[in-house]
């Protein structure tokens, strides 16, 4: 990972890891009473309601160190909480941050890790108040737990969309997938040598998107300042199809979403082309947006089209008429949802 | 794992195994608004501090599945944090569960340990509400999150404890540790064979403490029914030495214990024999005892050691007169920390 310096973790032991990572860490919340150092965080909520979220990363499934930079990784580990809280109408305020290491990391390999963390939860006005740091013999094991607030009449669940509500997408979709295609390439174009330099050029908004996403908070401000409040809504993790099934179950619904509505950037477009690989399909199961799916009743059609950066690419039907896509020539394809495809391989 | 009937994780799907590990569970707490099913879990507090909690289990590193059962081992994973929410003298309220499992297991033995986390948050009053679940390279990964309550003026920190303080443990200590050792003689000794009977007779007290642990919510409730607010308090996880130097370092005091007062069951003492082990260093660096370790002021001494099940095992100094166990013989010897072993080999 690291060549200059390299401090063995054993050295240090696990409380002056701990010690060494959360040094200085500043607290910015005032609902943070206590941060680490204690068997557990002490957070003070008022009338707010409380949100929590968890994920975990493994190393071998979600990331290869091969191409990701621990930064990177540890930004991004801590955005992918804060874009489910935010999916909640929410605002993330803590997270408490666990890892499992192997000896072949280092000290200062942590802190990058750290850093990313740090920086993401900076970006964001989070605390860091709390986790676990573990000893592993496989590699790196990454578990963010994260707790926000909002107002209860705020908070948007997945079951909330009526027939004839507006589809609404922020951003663009597919760019993320396609990064990771790239980054694939890459890697085997190059594998073993010590020496190479990868054929990024022009195609520096596929990394960002998949190496350093951002949760859609811009979002969640514009909706809140246009009066809208969202009948349903999640993030787009793992893709639009897989996404919108689930609101689509949760609420009792149908939908039709139009092929040529749905946002997708040049840079993905022409990666889908170099790989010969299907757009659309990248676009509605590439995962890994990090942008917002949400529904809006349909008399608010001109207020959720002026909000820069969202757009509306469909509506919700009666449950009976099913859930489909409508191609550019006008045929209907039922929506499929697809993940976890490392264990069905 | 299981020989009778196995499901593969991949003809259910993500989704669908989670929909299978979570049915019908009931919801307890009325802080509670909703659980399972969305991006975030919501989570309702009034007057009370939200408390935040969170470990990670690694296959290989934390528990060996040759002699621990999954239910046996979803139950401790949740125990321990449940332990460290009323080291805070507060109560846990929700869980978030992310597992990583590898195709080596089936939906049956995710069950199982499901089975043995559900049991725990019965047993406590918790509730499950979120979680990750997803494909691994490498075994078996489980991070629990718990958030408990307390009243601001009850929290105890590990930072409260002044001079001449008693200082007071619960339980006895070191049996958990030997029922490891015991565990892992058994499974030399009976190495290759696929049909033997280990030897546990007369040692089931050390099997149950290390396979099954319990939280002491029951000295809580006894601390709190007599009036006592314990001026510093933590589990002790890694050992009673580890966790007094926590406390001394974060209350800026120094310490004597006394060798003949440390509680130890007569099972204990018996295995360390057979081993020939030190009985002490068992008793203070064995680990996962799950036992509370907490300061009371002087005063306290008749109505703390009139509690069942608790015992005053010294006190707290000056800080400029060290860290000192004090031996049968008279003989000061310093506290040492010990922890992370599995690094430092």
């Amino acid at each position: 990972m690291q060549e200059e310096k390299r401090t063995e973790i054993a050295s240090l032991g696990e409380f002056g890891l701990i010690d060494r990572l959360t040094a200085e860490m500043p607290i910015i919340n005032s609902s943070t009473c206590k941060a680490v150092g204690d068997d557990a965080a002490v957070l003070s909520y008022g009338d707010k309601q409380t949100l929590v979220t968890t994920d975990l990363l493994l190393e071998g499934v979600h990331f290869d160190l091969t191409y990701v930079p621990l930064t990177h990784l540890g930004y991004k580990a801590a955005i992918v909480n804060f874009s489910d809280i935010y999916a909640m109408n929410g605002t993330p305020r803590q997270i408490t941050v666990s890892l499992g290491v192997s000896k072949r990391f280092s000290v200062e390999d942590m802190e990058q890790l750290y850093a990313g963390i740090r920086l993401a939860c900076a970006n964001y006005n989070v605390d860091i108040v709390g986790g676990d740091t573990t000893a592993s013999m496989t590699g790196l094991t990454i578990s963010i737990t994260c707790i926000g607030e909002a107002s209860p009449e705020k908070i948007v669940y997945r079951n909330g969309a009526q027939e004839n509500d507006l589809i609404c997408v922020s951003g663009d979709l597919g760019a993320a997938y396609m990064g990771l295609q790239l980054l694939e390439r890459e890697k085997c174009a190059f594998a073993g040598q010590d020496d190479f330099t990868p054929e990024f050029g022009g195609k520096e908004y596929l990394l960002e998107r998949q190496l350093k996403p951002e949760a859609r908070r811009d979002i969640i401000d514009a909706l809140d300042k246009a009066g809208i409040q969202p009948t349903a809504m999640m993030d787009i993790s793992d893709g639009l199809s897989s996404e919108l099934l689930h609101i689509c179950k949760q609420s009792n619904v149908g939908c039709r979403v139009y092929e040529d509505r749905i946002p997708i950037d040049y840079q993905t477009a022409v990666m889908a082309e170099e790989l010969n690989m299907n757009l659309v399909t990248a676009a509605l199961n590439g995962g890994e947006d990090y942008e917002l799916l949400f529904t809006v009743p349909l008399s608010m059609h001109d207020a959720v089209s002026a909000i820069p950066g969202v757009k509306v690419v469909g509506h919700m039907t009666a449950p009976s008429l099913g859930t489909y896509l409508i191609a550019r020539d006008g045929s209907e394809i039922q929506l499929r949802a697809q993940g976890w495809n490392s264990l069905e391989e």
